[in-house]
């Protein structure tokens, strides 16, 4: 198998300061298409701690990625460390990257600065796979049979160059064995319980088929695999044994493409023509921010009322006074009034509803932090949920946003929408 | 200077299925006594690529924390190749570790498996520092002046273990240096810009203080960082040039703590007993779950509208139907009367509103993807700016809402709120 080592060039991760989420990524990445990510380094941007690293990677791995230390402040060291170690004879301007850096600050309106236009330099003896929406530069590398891939380190540059420029390069350059993939997404239901459940299904896996959990808050992705080269009959037997998985668990199913949970919804809804808002409350625009953050979301989802204050959730929804003295703003009786003013207000054929305290101050004994109320509801029914996440702020909102859309999969199921 | 190495062991980070935080963590804890994190390094449970990644941390650190690969399915290897590369004669039950053990199960009911009670085993020459709230255990092994401590993976057995055993050990063995930083955010100004601006500041720096330029979209982060010991004179001297930074860049300034940009206006707002709502389009909730996954949010935030929908901005915010008819949703015009219905309909002292077309689709010759309207208002004044962000989806919307920051920061401080 072909073996990968992820570089990241820049103090930082080493202090702290961001975590790295561009290595997680790029190993799906390279797992999809058959390349084994044997380590992951974070590295200072000091000359002999990149070329140990380097060195060190060569021995290990055949493909090197490497990410970050590129930015007008800084690429001086990393691509001159990476001319040392590549015997480069000088740096030369690319000329396509130099279009790129000029377009990029003419179409802002701003001066060209020399440090931005030394952007466009690099080793002589490096190939440039052109970054079309930054102005630090991706660098090749080769040295025998193995690639070095510098990349900069901002994720949606490096997301781009990966898509469109580096992972074609590898897959022209390397022998890979195509992977058949299939996903089944599953919610509401936790590992243990679901590879209990499934067990029986496992077991009759043939060995070239291997069964992949990928937990996540609430949700569980299962992936089938085939590690044979990809034929009719591996497609058709992965599928065979997806059906079933999927035929054992109809409560918790909740999509068969490999996208997050609330883009398989989203495409649900524009399927069957629904349409769909949001009344949240303590997850405080995270629910609305996952179907947005999809393009074509404006096709099922109307939009929704953040509704922090008792005051807004009163003049947005329509929740009674009455409602939030007797049982507080964190009640079924409040989120059921929620959800029923958004279906009324907003015009939507499907609503969620959240309630919540999400802490870490506002608990009491009666309603401790994590307590959540849900509703989901169509112009027909409402379906309301009382639940208690022991866990931190974040974890909350997001368990509540995933809880809520396991409650409206369900109720979409219901009404035979699937 | 005192180096450390993290390793993490364990197949989910290689094959991207979960993001490596912890590493992220405790380096900001081993900063904060001054000790340098020098690597960061991602392995297999394999035991040769465990003992040789223990191998080459020994010779370029003094301490070396290992996190993960110990699990009641999956410790013994790890333990197993500790055992080995530190020379131990075989394995010991380590009594208060079975107890907190026993213990964990009896409270939840549950029978102790022989794989659970194997994992008070350890290795015979190692100190165990007791993990109180997890099964597995951690132990520390001395080689010469190097100090080597496995500890579980989890998140919270980690933090509890690092914060009361392993930096007050590491404390006890280290005469360590302490580190003064300084931290100054700016938004609204580009790296290459901001170091031009300050150059010649930075230029006047004695070589023990460090600036550190932390960018990230939109906003850029300063950090000064002095290397020698912290004395009064010091801090005074690390504040002095902060002072000289902040006062080159007034208009870009947002804050002096080392928090996101939009916990700093929180602050600011509640500071002056300031409330603010949102009016989001385009943004679709972002800009909400920014503010919002902040602890004690509602001081300060109301809520807002998602108003995705023509039928939202005129139901929730009062966008006259004639309006979006003459000049559009996407417009300077609507982003107005998004903003002045916010501030009227949800009783803020301020608002934003953001008004855009955040593609892939959607976009038109006079108003292509990437164009996004902002206002901002108070009760008196309402500011507008049309932006065309020359961007993806993810990134227009997360621009928006930076550049939504800085419209507000700007009229925060033209009203002396600061």
């Amino acid at each position: 198998m072909i073996n990968a080592e992820i570089i990241t060039i820049g103090d930082e991760i080493l202090i702290g300061q961001i975590v790295d989420t561009n290595s997680a990524w790029m190993a799906v990445e390279l797992n999809k298409i058959g390349v084994n990510v044997h380590q992951i380094t974070s590295i200072s941007d000091e000359v002999g701690h990149i070329l140990a690293a380097l060195k060190e990677a060569e021995q290990r791995a055949d493909i090197i990625l490497i990410t970050g230390g590129l930015g007008p402040t800084k690429d001086d060291v990393t691509k001159k460390t990476m001319a040392q170690y590549f015997g480069s004879k000088g740096m030369v301007v690319h000329q396509d990257s130099l279009v790129v850096i000029e377009d990029f600050f003419k179409k802002r309106g701003l001066p060209l600065t020399p440090l931005n236009a030394a952007q466009a330099e690099v080793p002589d003896n490096c190939e440039v796979l052109l970054n079309e929406v930054g102005t630090a530069p991706c660098m090749l590398f080769e040295q025998g049979h193995k690639i070095f891939v510098s990349m900069p380190g901002v994720p949606f540059e490096m997301k781009n160059l990966m898509l469109s420029k580096v992972l074609p390069e590898i897959r022209k350059r390397y022998e890979l064995v195509s992977i058949y993939h299939r996903t089944i997404l599953t919610v509401g239901i936790g590992e243990s319980f679901l590879a209990d459940r499934i067990s029986y299904i496992e077991n009759e896996l043939p060995s070239y088929i291997k069964l992949a959990y990928l937990p996540k808050l609430g949700l569980v992705k299962l992936r089938l695999s085939c590690t044979k080269d990809t034929t009719e009959q591996i497609i058709a037997e992965v599928e065979h044994f997806a059906k079933r998985i999927e035929e054992e668990i109809p409560e918790y199913w909740a999509g068969n493409k490999d996208v997050d949970i609330e883009k398989a919804m989203l495409d649900l809804l524009q399927k069957h023509g629904l349409t769909l808002s949001l009344a949240e409350s303590c997850t405080g625009g995270y629910l609305s921010h996952l179907f947005t953050q999809h393009a074509g979301s404006s096709a099922a989802f109307l939009g929704g009322g953040i509704v922090y204050s008792n005051q807004l959730k009163k003049q947005i929804l329509g929740v009674k006074e009455a409602t939030l003295n007797q049982f507080g703003a964190v009640s079924e009786e409040t989120a059921k009034e929620m959800v029923e003013g958004a279906i009324k207000n907003f015009g939507s054929d499907y609503a969620i509803a959240i309630t919540g305290i999400a802490g870490p101050d506002g608990g009491s004994i009666e309603k401790p932090v994590g307590t959540v109320c849900i509703a989901v509801a169509n112009k027909h029914e409402t379906v309301v949920q009382k639940f208690l996440f022991n866990n931190k702020r974040l974890q909350i909102i997001e368990s509540s946003a995933i809880k809520s859309l396991h409650m409206l999969l369900t109720l979409l199921k219901k009404n035979k929408v699937y």
